[in-house]
């Protein structure tokens, strides 16, 4: 349907669905103000819209407690459309439903080890395709899929190196679209980007209102990655691999990184280093619900590796602080459930931030928890439908 | 005159200017689609912003050569418009002119040593009024002028602080503003910017078509900056202090600097520090030329401070590099006129690259150099007035 709809029409129609998203609660006669639309123009739009379950006129529950009748306000239609996300994780796989508003409506998390490529993102499709089904079932229309990938995935949609899960240069996408259609879920519109950008996302299109104009997203797993929020956008960089800062040095000559460098923050804040740290070199690396177990019984060697790793970490947000000088920092990832690593990092970043007078963001915990790879996958899905006219590369088109 | 003008037809008139700038040479007819108003409407504007000075309408060059009449193409003017701008250095005040394209009309570097922020911004703008006479002179009329500032500018103009030349909270614009006044140019706009933000402005506003859709210029001397340019905007962060990347730690318990921290990129890399390699400890900081001279006659102790600095430059380059992924890294400032400085950085920064399948960006030198500040603070001008909409915080507005 949206395929059939004119560029000019979906970029009005999608200024309305902001302008309600920012602002719920917005009554008919003052999007034509924020919109710039004609009044008449707004009333068709606003009938379609709500048609078709994006929005929907009633008054909000502050204004039902009010005595009288009033012109009903729009707020997001949360009842009709869904938006699905995924997430490819170094050994999990997660899939992820949520409103409009990104008010979960399933999610599903399994442990999984990859073998190749196309049977890893057919089995994360099929648990797509699951919830697709599930959805339908109780009335839901998804508006595409989005998929979060471990790696650094380029400007054109190529999964360029996935070095924890030894994918490289892989055409991620019509891989995903085969294993939907196998699926039967062929028309669904699928989607991808880096986890670390979908957590950022996850944050930023479905935070609190008013939005933060700024945020970076670190993601603490396997691997170390960010997503960066600035001026209204996730900004991917040149060939979109921004945020790779698990390979930002924090320690020149420091211990050799897979990568081939030393001292990297990977080198020194992963899963990996972390049980290290607590079993000791050559056994296995530990599950992240068995650190945190023994984390909860008071476990000394991982209290202190968790604060070893923790005060690394908020030697990384300080450089990216005073480099990006973002409203808020969130930290993500499995490894940002040990409360004592965030608690150090913090501790850290305070102790750096020491007498400056840069602004000290907030620093706090991904509110999706273990799903936030796979509900800012979803954002991304609403993210674009958003903004139509978001094609990259936009900056070269003008100063 | 631009006072006058609804919003509506600055945001018209400006699209114009901004589709000539981005291909000059372009046809009337051209215009209505790339700008989406009216073949009538850009009919008025462009007669308008031919008759202000701002387009010309003539055969380029290239077309020149070709025979028989066509119908003219539209240029930026180059010859009665002017853009003013003005850096406040540690040791030095620039002040430079140029035209819409950025081709310099004139440029002043002298020598100075502050004593306190009145007569020094006075002083400035003393200069400032000089070459607004000048220009006016030669018959052209400045559109404003710039200021960049050697600290960190909050979003709401406040230089917060400026730790080589001890200036701290100090609200610069009114203070120029009357200085601009008793020189007899009380009509002169003029805004502020970080010197840093300056020097990538000029990079990205004057540079070549097709533009690259990001970079960041770091600006060396006395201390160290970055200006960060992503999706075709000046990336100023929440606060407006991004780009801090001086005191980003690039060796975790180094030496003290300043501002508390210890082994903060300015420890290992600016004037003071080549200066001090070269001297040894206790003699006052060696004047650039006199670096530059003593480098062009082979001394050894000045090749070797040189390429440590630069080695350190390469670590700071590549972590921004993954962080932010720009098309392009221009290093400027004072120490950039040390070619070991900089052969040595791009060095570091291709080693540290090594077999990373990130995109590695070209590393090239201000081509302004030292009147890189004033003319991006010049740049500064012609943006603001080419993107009417651009206040901020403009990102909390929608998603």
């Amino acid at each position: 349907m949206a395929g059939d709809q004119s560029l000019l029409k979906r970029i009005n129609r999608m200024a309305i669905v902001r302008s309600v998203k920012l602002r719920p609660g917005t009554f008919r006669a003052h999007l034509a103000a924020a919109t710039g639309l004609a009044d008449s123009t707004v009333s068709v739009l606003v009938n379609e819209l709500i048609e078709e379950g994006w929005l929907r006129a009633d008054a909000s529950p502050g204004r039902r407690r009010a005595a009288g009748r009033r012109p009903s306000g729009l707020t997001l239609d949360g009842t009709r459309l869904a938006l699905l996300g995924a997430e490819l994780g170094v050994d999990y796989l997660a899939v992820a439903a949520c409103d409009l508003q990104g008010h979960p409506l399933l999610s599903r998390l399994v442990d999984y080890q990859h073998r190749d490529a196309p049977r890893s993102l057919g089995d994360l499709m099929a648990l797509v395709a699951e919830a697709h089904h599930r959805l339908a079932r109780d009335g839901r229309r998804p508006l595409g899929a989005g998929v979060g990938l471990p790696g650094m995935v380029s400007s054109d949609g190529v999964l360029r190196i996935a070095p924890r899960i030894g994918w490289r240069d892989l055409a991620v996408r019509p891989l995903l679209a085969e294993a939907l259609r196998r699926a039967g879920c062929g028309d669904l519109q699928v989607s991808v980007l880096n986890d670390a950008n979908a957590g950022a996302l996850s944050e930023y299109v479905f935070g609190d209102a008013p939005a933060v104009d700024s945020l970076v997203f670190v993601s603490l797993g396997h691997g170390v990655g960010a997503g960066i929020v600035l001026d209204d956008r996730l900004q991917l960089g040149h060939a979109g691999l921004s945020g790779e800062v698990g390979h930002s040095i924090l320690r020149p000559g420091g211990d050799p990184c897979p990568c081939g460098r030393r001292g990297c923050a990977e080198t020194l804040l992963s899963q990996e280093v972390v049980s290290r740290e607590v079993t000791g070199p050559g056994h296995p690396v530990l599950h992240l619900d068995e650190l945190l177990r023994r984390l909860e019984a008071g476990d000394p060697a991982v209290r202190l590796a968790a604060a070893a790793a923790g005060e690394h970490l908020g030697l990384l947000l300080h450089n990216l602080v005073v480099t990006i000088d973002p409203a808020v920092v969130v930290v993500g990832g499995p490894l940002s459930r040990l409360g004592d690593l965030v608690e150090a990092a913090r501790a850290s970043l305070v102790r750096l931030s020491g007498a400056s007078t840069s602004h000290r963001p907030e620093v706090r915990v991904s509110r999706f928890g273990s799903s936030a790879g796979a509900i800012g996958a979803a954002g991304h899905v609403l993210q674009q439908l958003l903004n139509p006219l978001d094609r990259r590369p936009r900056a070269s088109q003008g100063h």
